[in-house]
């Protein structure tokens, strides 16, 4: 019953996020710079844009108003913020992949990798793909100038979204140069705009008062770290017919997430050994990942992560049923609080 | 006596953007996303945004709602949308410079250069520079997020931001592509973020309707392609001490602006021949470049250049005494216009 709320819900901001490439493409909204902007970048804006299902982070963000204002998902406002909100995503994703040098997303080819094969051309893909993200942030720009709500709420959703926004870049620096523990990059450069900011910019937007916001954000953060602990499992032992993801990634970038902590930690020499192997290994082959992830399960690693992802969902459901939430909202928060247990992200 | 005007507001709008960079190094605005932010990042985008004296942008952004509201100046929304400008300029000219390779930028090192000899690494240092861009991007979308005007205004404002934004991308996706004509790309790429975007931004700020927005956008277009020109002569004969950026860059990169188009339409065979000589030549020597530079001035292309600048500035001016602006905005906007005869930008 759940599953066809979060559906119809990604059907709405699918439909607003296809008026908003329409509406660019045919030109500026304002009418004082002319000219259409259809573009191989902006195609590939789109067509990346389009081609997830999930929009979790659409989701929440209607959740997150929907805790507040029974009718949130037929406000505009909300609509137009949850659509800005997967723009940002595709902006963060696009310049991610390029940083990662990652050829794949989504099931298809990351948009560097796109842009290069159909020009081609590696460095001018590279380089429109920077532009790639730069249209993303600027369509999410264009939303958040338009949203109709009252200015008290509108401002308080457009500082969250900024605030997620240099959290998230923040979180990607730190990544980069290996600095802070991987708490808290986790913490910046995924939850904050996986869960807190998308519960939080719906909460304002519907009215909730920035105590109600501050302890909405207190529910989000364990689930934000539960979404990137189900990520890092996704990344070794998910289908990547399923996540759109190679498997490895992570192994071969040297990224010491939790789960390969724990691994390193908790294995005997021999799983130990299978797993450095592989790690920071960028050529690494297929049967040495495969026998780094068979390492990671044997000890005991895989479980003490799934174990961590249920201990932070029952502290989040905990947390929400303390709290007088709209009832239908709170069920659908529940909702997709539960389906990080056993979704692909 | 007008620069006076143009210094006070620079120094106005730096004492804006330094409270911008203390506020995000010491942690999020709304206190949602825990943690500072200060990184090697934040310092090259700090560095690079406060290094720049002459803030046109944000001069003009001021002018736009000095003729509108003689109190602009005084107006805090209007000098936080003016250092928006100024951090949407920053994060333009790192994104370009990742692009064009690009080692130099406002008499010093471009953002992917210093941050690649500082941590010894090329690759590093451009994918740094890409956030570098991105936080620069952010704070704008901080300082626009909290914007203290009534919310017809900001609104309107806010429209204006999101629409130059694009088409800036738009303009240098079509400039990387070569397509469309070169007067569209520089209109593009250039105009609609040097006058257009800031005079029409601050003008809504200050309660200018839509119509008299459009008005004044239709004085700001041709003073865009005006300092697109005067960019276009300084690259070929402008000095580097005070320019901030080496000379040749467009003749080097194949760039065919109206001053070179000039001189190879009105050149004769030798002068023709010295153009070519370096045209998209990256590797092309300083000797060959003075002499293309000679060629350019010989031929007659720079005084057409220049001719075709003062035509442009005229037609604003002519233009600009025609409208019933506030007497003291409409004399700065001239002297802004006048200074575009003589200006490095």
């Amino acid at each position: 019953m759940r599953d066809d709320t979060l559906n119809r819900i990604a059907r709405i901001v699918e439909r607003r996020l296809a008026r908003v490439f329409d509406e660019a493409q045919a030109g500026s909204a304002t009418g004082l710079f002319p000219g259409a902007s259809r573009s191989p970048v902006m195609d590939q804006v789109r067509d990346l844009t389009m081609r997830s299902g999930k929009r979790v982070r659409a989701a929440l963000l209607v959740c997150g108003a929907g805790l507040f204002d029974a009718e949130a998902e037929r406000d505009p406002a909300v609509i137009a913020a949850a659509a800005a909100m997967e723009l940002l995503h595709t902006y963060f994703l696009i310049h991610d992949d390029i940083m990662d040098d990652d050829p794949t997303r989504r099931g298809g080819l990351s948009a560097h990798a796109a842009l290069a094969a159909g020009l081609g051309d590696e460095k001018l893909g590279r380089d429109l793909a920077i532009l790639a993200g730069d249209l993303a942030v600027a369509l999410h720009e264009g939303l958040l100038a338009g949203l109709a709500a009252p200015d008290q709420r509108r401002r308080l959703a457009a500082r969250i979204f900024a605030d997620m926004h240099l959290d998230v870049v923040h979180g990607q620096t730190m990544d980069l140069l290996n600095t802070g523990d991987a708490e808290e990059v986790a913490r910046r450069k995924t939850a904050s705009y996986t869960t807190v900011g998308p519960l939080a910019a719906g909460a304002a937007l519907a009215g909730a008062s920035e105590a109600d916001v501050e302890e909405l954000a207190d529910i989000a953060r364990p689930l934000g770290v539960a979404f990137q602990l189900r990520d890092d499992l996704l990344g070794v032992f998910g289908d990547p017919e399923v996540t759109g993801k190679p498997v490895g990634t992570d192994l071969r970038a040297g990224k010491a997430t939790f789960l390969i902590r724990e691994g390193l930690g908790r294995g005997d020499a021999g799983q130990r050994a299978a797993i450095e192997e592989v790690f920071g290994d960028a050529e690494a082959g297929v049967e040495a990942v495969r026998a780094a992830a068979s390492a990671l399960a044997e000890s005991g690693a895989r479980g003490a992560c799934e174990e961590r992802i249920d201990q932070l969902v029952e502290a989040a459901l905990r947390d929400l049923a303390r709290r007088c939430y709209l009832p239908e909202g709170r069920l659908f928060l529940e909702h997709i609080a539960g389906m990080v247990r056993r979704w692909p992200e």
